[in-house]
């Protein structure tokens, strides 16, 4: 069989596979598995990437059934049970699973797409902490005050909980580096600021824990806008919808995720959301021996609702769809949900597991327990636990050196 | 006053003058310092940019007088006592102190140019590491056995310390990771292969420690072949002086670096390195104000050659010349050479200190403590050690996620 995706879905389906009577080959345009839930914290310039990443080839050392195979999946012919590579190979499947994930949506906005920085992948995070390292030197040597303005303006797009992390995080390395380390403008210069399209931050959070993160980032000096979309952005900033201009030479995109999926096919269902429709088995519908988990389908919750695109419904369906490979079709898929949270900055966080709310250091210590078992690798936890001691008693941003790897000479492509 | 660099000489030289009363600007395209011993680590999947790295600014938090510019320097204007950027911008100096050091040398070849990675710069480390595991994912991937072994085999041309410290770590690479990693070729197709144009590898150390190093890297699988020099590089690997053709995807090119100077000045003395000439006192031969430090000038020894393009000589330079600033003219510059080594991989090193040639063990504890002792920044220090006592226990190389950030949204570039 053939999973498609080393991110959350794919890699607990492989998991449960291993060392069963199933050859298992793991397709994935990257080599490693990411722990996106932390991606906003190499993006502020407190991890490296090798602290949220794990190799797919070391997840699965000592699993000989698990193999894995560096490829960006064009399409899958579900009649000949072929998967298509770009690098013109196929691999044939009995079953395949499709656990693709979603990219950073801009709905068809190209102004945006050119202008805005997404925080979805790994490239795109480094490309985001370089963005914001280099606006800050660009603001050091500028004469010109305006330029300086819109160079230390950051735009945050959507209130989710990887805008409202992102923004807390950027408020906490602004608060604890350029007081010490830019002598060429006062950091209140610095302004952060969160456009929201609905009425509230954190959306699918309770009231309570929205209006909470709300005051904790405005206590952080992040400004605040809800029911504010964006309409366009050109070269000098973002427009709102009202027609109210901001100058920012920084749009993080957080408003929007789409599932990457293959290319269509006839007979095969979709949802207006593009994601494959489902049936309560986790089965494509209008395709066969094919199933699509996490991001990609839109299996229900119980009250019909397609789950949203996290990890924990990915997870679950991995685990799921790997139990009915080998035990045959059991029970329906049901979600289990464990609850959700997010965390504003240190000492600040939300957590809601089922009827209970948690704000405060509390929420904060809830958010790192849970996040640090999650970690993939003993390694991983263990460094980035450390990692986290350091900069707690520290109170510094270590990983603020502006790299960039120079061009792939393969022609394969990096 | 302008220091040119942040490399060693530059940071030690801003360093003497931290606290005076010298107003010191310091620029450099890079935000960072870089720890150019540890280069080849990264490249080998040991260790994260920022474990070799320390922002400029964090090294200079505290200090008032020094100031951190980013920026490219294009020319200095000698007369006119102003440094050039890349931006438009001019920075005025008293005194300038160009210590810009070096990059790779291809010496003009187009070919090898275009198809060599070099280990000079953090850019080309993480291409290099990104480059080295995409060829072991094309190697699993294709199924031509002579492509496969063209993509297994690496070759590295230049046996300074820098190819046998970076063989000898791709070779233990390979070693910890393949045969639990990579069921689809067997480790012993991967071949490296070290080209010297010399008689001996590490021809700046004692005859018996080029023995010893080459049999360590015979004895790690690392095919030496001294006296061979590279004539030109295709599409297919690359050809020897004699003619010998090598089909390889990877050509790592140590075999040279060359001065990063500004344009010639009428009157500004070269030598035939393209370094500055300077005088005993490290002023600019035909320049006034101006002092050259590190890889960019000649500094003659106390045989009147040429000091080695190396850390050690920079560092002496730049306290040197921030003594002269201070001070006013002092002694002439006389270079102190505490020795030199290299390491050729766990428990295997190479030490010359004075007459003392150290070997193994021993050799490779001296050129540990060596490097810790001059990482710069304590954290860095601590997290190194860390990381290298768990590699030691766990015989892992744990940075091997390929990863490239996005290109830079700034019109600055990054």
């Amino acid at each position: 069989m053939v999973i498609i995706g080393g991110g959350f879905g794919g890699l607990q389906c492989a998991k449960a596979l291993r060392g069963e009577a199933v050859d298992v080959t793991i397709v994935d345009r990257q080599n490693y598995h990411l722990f996106t839930p932390l991606l906003y914290q190499v993006a502020s310039c407190l991890l490296n990437p090798s602290e949220v990443t794990a190799p797919l080839r070391k997840v699965f050392r000592g699993a000989p059934n698990i193999r894995y195979r560096q490829g960006e999946v064009t399409d899958v012919d579900f009649s000949r049970r072929e998967v298509r590579l770009a690098d013109g190979e196929t691999l044939a499947y009995d079953t395949v699973v499709i656990a693709s994930g979603s990219t950073t949506n801009y709905y068809g906005n190209d102004a945006i797409a050119d202008r805005a920085l997404g925080l979805k992948d790994l490239g795109e995070a480094l490309q985001l902490r370089n963005h914001v390292l280099e606006c800050l030197e660009l603001a050091a040597a500028t004469k010109d005050a305006a330029e300086r303005r819109r160079l230390l303006t950051f735009c945050i797009v959507g209130g989710g909980p990887t805008g409202v992390e992102f923004a807390g995080a950027l408020a906490e390395l602004v608060r604890l580096v350029l007081p010490h380390e830019y002598p060429e403008f006062p950091p209140s210069e610095v302004r952060i600021v969160m456009l929201e399209g609905g009425d509230r931050v954190l959306p699918t959070f309770k009231k309570r824990l929205s209006k909470y993160a709300r005051r904790e980032l405005e206590h952080r000096g992040v400004d605040v806008r809800t029911d504010t979309l964006v309409a366009s952005a050109d070269a000098n900033g973002v427009v709102t919808r009202e027609g109210t201009e901001l100058a920012t030479a920084t749009i993080v995109w957080t408003a929007g995720v789409r599932p990457s999926v293959v290319p269509h096919h006839p007979g095969v269902t979709r949802t207006e959301e593009k994601r494959f429709a489902v049936d309560d088995h986790l089965r494509i519908l209008g395709a066969e021996h094919a199933y699509g988990i996490g991001d990609v389908s839109a299996a229900p919750d119980h009250h019909g609702r397609p789950l949203p695109m996290l990890s924990p419904p990915a997870m679950q369906a991995g685990r799921y769809v790997a139990k009915q490979i080998l035990r045959g079709p059991t029970r329906k898929f049901r979600y289990f949900d464990k609850g959700t949270m997010a965390t504003i900055g240190r000492r600040a966080g939300v957590a809601q597991i089922g009827p209970i709310q948690i704000t405060g250091f509390l929420g904060w210590v809830a958010w790192l327990v849970v996040h640090l078992y999650y970690l993939i690798g003993f390694e991983n936890r263990l460094r980035v636990m450390l990692r986290w001691s350091w900069y707690y008693l520290r109170l510094d941003r270590p990983v603020r050196a502006i790299v960039q790897a120079h061009p792939s000479k393969n022609e394969w492509g990096g």
